[in-house]
């Protein structure tokens, strides 16, 4: 193929060259992937990108996942490069249902990075995955020439079982579904990016990293007909709300009033500039639950310890399909979009 | 943990810093894993690192392997980062007998790249997984601010089923088995070092990416009883050959003159100062196969395309158990070590 003469398939309508917001797991994420990805790798493909694909191999279901990780700087508040890695990989595979079993882990190094920096990386990608339950089994290692990296850069994927009678996923939503967070949300976003610009709060904000497989069984473990879980990470609750009622042609409404932003986290986005709504959390989930399980699943997350700040925030209805909708402690309402770009790059 | 109290748990001996040579897959890349990621990771992992593990879930049992490819430049003769990146993943699935059934598939973007050079690296990829009969089944994008990347870096993952009855490892291996080579040895490497150096050679030297699937279940129909197969990339078949030799506690040797190398590529060697025998390959295979299998073996190989220039190289032998020795073409022997750090930067 002479890539002169070469042409996108379909072009992308805004940019010539990648930019930043291209990783932001907003808009333009997914029109790279609709775009470039899934017509280049096939169709089957093209609902799964970005989530843990669901695969039968030997008459076993498996989830099968995939992110590499690229946070700045390597090590914040109440995590690290490390374990986001393990972690991040962990609850993408958790919100088909799956325990993680095996992960493997891959380093992009930049020449220079000093020895006990990537043993501590190391140490704490060993450490999530003893507390995950997951096991490291397989690796590679790449060096590049300094200014060609940033450091540390870390992928994982991950394989776990799906449970018999799981079934997760956006199409399974209808109107009437209740609408759960597993915590107060915001806080991994701002750790990160207190950090990075320098800023002291009152009261220092650390990540939420965390695994979610346990609290995913304990759900479970009610019923298995939950309809969607997902993880807000890049783009926050908002990207994943949305995802969820353009997947499932629902509409949704979020109390506004109702979503649990802590104060330091409220009052950090106020002097950053962000929304709690947007902004990126590592250890928290959303979950799409039939009425009648409703308040049972809701008693089971509060009764772990990943989970005791689970509330209701909403629900999904049959008007206004693929929009998400808040209602205000006014009484009013606003959309809450699909982030198109990235509010907080390099994330993780 | 406090950084600045923090030691590694078993220093390097050599390298306070990351270095290019522990990218390079031989002594240097080893000595990483023994000191920083098997003590971080756990016991259970560290005689996997650096090939496909095999594991069990839901009691089948499958393949999983992971690289990052980070070559310069993504385009060469012969191939492209695209197709390597399946290829690459697909063929260290192969070595422990699996058919690669599905990849992952992450990119490390560097802000600024042309989105037709991104697209043309996604048709690679597509291309090359329909070639291989495996499906890109899960995916991520992260993009870095330009200076913190080099245009396009991917990681693959892959999983495949190893078939009832194989068993492929080292520690199998024992004197008297015979070591085959799938063809020709030295082009990838060359093919990459000379677009990058600028040479031109008389006959252009193409790499020799493929993937291997096919070639090794046409091997395994002789026999399930094959005791090693790996696919000598980064190191080359001294590398492979050593990594063998000290695992199964043999010695290995080779003769010399048997070893294929095409004129053009030895020619292009003594220009760029390389031993074929360190140079990677991605689309070649040796098998350490049982005396009474090996004949028949090697006919089937030479009846599938990718092993019509299969060939005996040499023996297993009780003498210097860990040692790789040449048998030159005047009679002497000469010892073919374990590279120590890198001799072609950034080749996969």
């Amino acid at each position: 193929m002479d890539m002169l003469s070469w042409t996108c398939p379909a072009p992308l309508r805004h940019q010539p060259r990648v930019v930043m917001g291209h990783g932001g797991g907003g808009a333009m994420s997914a029109e790279l992937v609709d775009h470039i990805f899934a017509p280049a790798f096939g169709g089957e493909v093209l609902a799964q990108l970005g989530d843990a694909a669901a695969v039968t191999l030997g008459g076993t279901r498996l989830a099968f996942s995939t992110d590499s990780y690229v946070v700045r700087p390597l090590f914040f508040p109440g995590g690290s490069i490390g374990d986001l890695a393990v972690n991040g990989t962990v609850n993408d595979l958790a919100m088909s249902g799956a325990r993680a079993a095996y992960l493997s882990c891959a380093f992009i190094l930049e020449e220079g990075v000093e020895m006990p920096v990537l043993a501590r990386v190391a140490e704490a990608i060993g450490a999530a995955a003893r507390a995950a339950g997951v096991e490291v089994a397989t690796g590679d290692t790449k060096v590049v020439e300094s200014g060609h990296g940033d450091g540390i850069y870390v992928n994982t994927a991950g394989i776990g079982l799906i449970p018999a009678g799981v079934d997760l996923r956006p199409q399974r939503v209808v109107p009437g579904d209740v609408v759960i967070v597993s915590g107060a949300i915001g806080a991994h976003g701002v750790a990160v990016m207190s950090v990075r610009e320098g800023l002291e709060f009152e009261a220092e904000i650390e990540s939420d990293s965390a695994p979610l497989g346990g609290l995913v069984a304990a759900m479970l473990a009610v019923t298995p007909d939950l309809h969607v879980l997902r993880d807000p990470t890049r783009g926050g609750l908002a990207a994943s709300l949305n995802e969820i009622a353009a997947a499932a042609r629902v509409g949704v409404v979020v109390r506004e009033r109702a979503v649990p932003v802590p104060p330091a986290v409220a009052n950090a986005c106020s002097v950053l500039g962000l929304d709690p709504m947007y902004v990126a959390n590592e250890g928290k989930l959303v979950a799409f639950v039939p009425p009648e399980h409703a308040d049972a699943v809701l008693a089971a997350m509060r009764a772990h310890p990943l989970g005791a700040g689970a509330v209701v925030i909403g629900e999904a209805v049959a008007d206004h399909p693929g929009t998400v909708v808040a209602r205000t402690g006014l009484g009013g309402t606003r959309v809450v979009d699909l982030p198109v770009g990235e509010q907080l790059p390099r994330i993780c």
